[in-house]
């Protein structure tokens, strides 16, 4: 059959002028046009960011970030945020980079309070937290509010935040907030293709990755920065992606920032109205929710493996549960270039197929 | 101006066919149409290398798989063959990486004879070899079969082979040379965009990577075997690229492996006799030629930046020397799918633009 519209938390759906934008002829990664390509896009990051951060550009998918993050930024220990299949992740990255690693975990569905977190950080043992602002497999979104409040009471300590499910969906205010390093993957919010990482660094984070000798190569941040400041790269870039990128900002503002993330929670409303009519709750925590994708209890006990696999016929795909949440849970994203009228097809067919339940 | 063609060693120039096999919509990466792109593409890859080992698709540059070399394959040190620039940074990332490293090192436009490396071996320091097939900075093409002659002698000593600039132009017989790890990214003879790295990895290898425990996540041998038997990766991967190099690996089986290989040999021997027409010579130490791209020295001493630039006015790429060499050589990248009716083409503006120096 023809593509099945994605409304899974990644990747997502990408429009055919997104795709198109990405659809160009190659230039050399040290020529004028690409660093003009690349100057194009950072100032937009920073502005979507909110931050007078340098933006780093991996090409790479989220998790090598996530990797870069530990082995830039940790070097007595790191504090790592645990609740739910992505959060775990990456506390398994840091145990396998040989950093020494707190687990501040809840139960899939709870999020992580700032207490849980400084409980750790009041040893002195640890000098950089990571945290999943969204975790995916969940769909919980972390109070970072209340985490950076916390995290003011200790300079030391390096914030790293995974957005990957957020960045771009909602507002996150990188400098107000003290966030030192600020990831997300293309493939999400960004509405765009998988394999290019943003990476915002603050001059924290840079000071401490200048005291850790064994932080390799491909994901260092100084190495970056080196070649950051020339609009380019150490290595080959996804320049593909880079051009993608500079559309998708472009559209972005456009749109206006304020337009978008008002787009993104009218998107959850919608799909909390659904839900509401059709009888399920959400998964999460209340006030815990997330923004860019709903992670629904499965309340009424329906076949979810069925209900997916049905809707996905009449091609619109959703996701089941994560996991062990197979079939506790059903996942519906909503983000990226997502418009509500979208939403609502693919909401409508899920009403029909599981009447046929 | 419109799209200037690239003659450049990477990213090389993009057929509109690939542009396009990569534009086609999202799909998730943990759905039955993900693993059957990716199996399609494996046992492909495994032909084009002659080999039975597992081969791993990394979404990252291909300096990403040469820090997985060097994380997964080197316990007790490294050796880096160096040679030029790209083989010189193989040195930096073992280093930063932590790994005792030894430096097996000739002057720019020499080979690395299996001698050498041994020299180091014989010392029971190292367990890992890094070699550089083809050294794109001095158009070098190490002797691969005296080295792996050599290597026999060692076996414990784990062989790892950056094919960056040589896979899918130049016969490279895995097994038979018994290399270990066999690397290449996506945008040299592949003729793809930049992001994607092939990555074939033997039992060897992975044996090693088992004993190392500070091995990491992003570049994991193990984790990538975990899924790869699922035809997945453990980490999004970049699906656009996958549809490209499936793409491009049916046209390499349509033209036949020994037909493409022979078309990179006639591409070298048409820029060979346009150099020695125009009295210039190789810049490598004869019989130590790259087939994939050529480095001619400036013997007659003509303004290189300058002439660059002419050609690159009539819609031509070449580049300078590489770095230190900027002046004193050009290059001329003749690989992926280059025909040699567009090479003579390329060498017929630089003629025209040689007369105006």
């Amino acid at each position: 059959m023809s593509h099945k519209k994605l409304f899974i938390p990644g990747p997502v759906e990408v429009k055919q002028d997104v795709l198109d934008a990405c659809a160009v002829p190659m230039i050399g990664h040290r020529v004028p046009e690409y660093a003009e390509l690349h100057g194009a896009c950072v100032p937009l990051l920073k502005q979507l960011l909110y931050t007078k951060n340098d933006v780093f550009l991996f090409t790479s998918s989220s998790t090598g970030a996530m990797e870069a993050g530990v082995r830039n930024c940790a070097k007595k220990g790191a504090v790592a945020c645990m609740l739910g299949a992505f959060s775990d992740r990456w506390y398994q990255i840091s145990v396998q980079n040989a950093k020494k690693t707190a687990k501040c975990q809840v139960e899939w569905g709870k999020a992580i309070r700032a207490n849980m977190i400084e409980d750790h950080l009041k040893t002195g043992e640890y000098d950089c937290v990571l945290l999943v602002h969204n975790e995916t497999s969940a769909g919980v979104m972390n109070p970072i509010e209340e985490i950076a409040d916390m995290m003011r009471k200790y300079p030391d300590v390096v914030f790293v935040v995974d957005a990957v499910s957020s960045m771009a969906g909602v507002k996150i205010e990188m400098d107000r907030l003290g966030i030192d390093v600020l990831l997300a993957g293309s493939q999400k919010a960004f509405g765009m293709p998988p394999g290019l990482t943003v990476c915002a660094v603050s001059q924290k984070a840079m000071d401490r990755a200048k005291t850790i000798t064994d932080r390799g190569y491909y994901f260092d941040f100084i190495e970056m920065s080196k070649f950051s400041v020339k609009n380019q790269t150490p290595c080959t870039p996804a320049v593909s992606l880079l051009y993608g990128l500079r559309h998708q900002l472009q559209k972005f503002f456009k749109e206006g920032l304020d337009a978008r993330f008002k787009r993104h929670t009218d998107l959850r409303d919608t799909c909390w109205a659904w839900l509401r009519e059709y009888g399920f709750e959400l998964f999460p925590e209340k006030s815990f929710e997330s923004v860019t994708l709903t992670c629904a209890a499965n309340t009424r006990k329906v076949d979810v493996p069925k209900w997916v696999k049905l809707v996905s016929e009449r091609g619109y795909v959703i996701s089941e549960g994560y996991g062990k949440l197979k079939n506790d849970a059903f996942r519906v994203a909503h983000m990226a270039d997502c418009t509500v009228a979208e939403l609502k097809e693919c909401l409508g067919v899920m009403s029909e197929e599981l009447k046929k339940l």
